[in-house]
């Protein structure tokens, strides 16, 4: 099963190492991973997205509680939450497909943040799905590059 | 020196863990880091923003390329390019601070993607400065929880 892990750690250097090698060690593959400051300078927090046995990866969670320097791990799989996920995409256009590239931007609530002669760029969020469905779209124009934060998760609000 | 690097390496367990331990050995700090698909399933980027001595830097940089996952590396800070990161942030709210914090968010272009009785979630895109300032406004209201992508970056669009 997907799991979309939310770990708190220390800030400081050699704690992405040993949580990396935590899951390699086991050959789990991270299909994402984003790790950004958090309400508090001594903390970051490390969302990851991992496909693995229900069973390993509460072990894993165990074994990140065994770290030193972790300080919360949630499994958000497990409640209600919100993914979103953001892309950046270089596309090809000319002046025949630019306007219909264009119309799959506003259609999917894409901005455009970047034009030059032969190419635009666009960013986009959304949950992973959306927004490989905007990248299927547009393929035919010719992608040039494509930038993506991995996934990051939050849980719905209840009442706190 | 704040530099922006992008990492395109081969998708295969253990490539992060050995990259944040070349870093970490080296008592470097990584700013933050996010990990996404690319255009080719094969491979995944890396976006790290990390701030040290460029001759530092630079070396990391060729110690990369030692790295046989390693396919290419980009200082982005080098050249005309785009930053995004996409921010999560649940706020407390009231009957009496509610449109106040509406106002500030359709200010920042957020986009408010979850509402429960006393708080509600938004999401936003900026450059780390822009979503900064966001948080600072949001402050008074009460910050619940703060979760952030990363900084992702893409080349401005030349000729190609």
């Amino acid at each position: 099963m997907r799991h979309v892990l939310s770990v708190v750690v220390e800030n400081k250097p050699g704690v992405l190492a040993r949580i990396a090698s935590l899951f390699s060690r086991r050959g789990f593959n991270i299909d994402s991973l984003a790790v950004g400051a958090t309400e508090k300078p001594e903390f970051s927090r490390i969302t990851l997205v991992v496909t693995g046995e229900d069973l390993v990866i509460e072990q894993i969670t165990k074994q990140l509680y065994k770290l030193i320097d972790t300080y919360k791990v949630t499994d958000l799989t497990a409640v209600k939450h919100i993914e979103r996920e953001m892309l950046l995409v270089k596309v090809s256009i000319n002046p025949n497909t630019r306007s219909e590239a264009i119309e799959i931007v506003d259609i999917f609530r894409g901005k455009i943040i970047d034009v030059a002669e032969k190419n635009m760029t666009v960013e986009i969020t959304g949950d992973y799905d959306k927004n490989e469905g905007f990248l299927s779209l547009l393929k035919k124009f010719g992608i040039i590059e494509i930038v993506r934060t991995g996934t990051v998760a939050i849980q719905r609000g209840t009442g706190n």
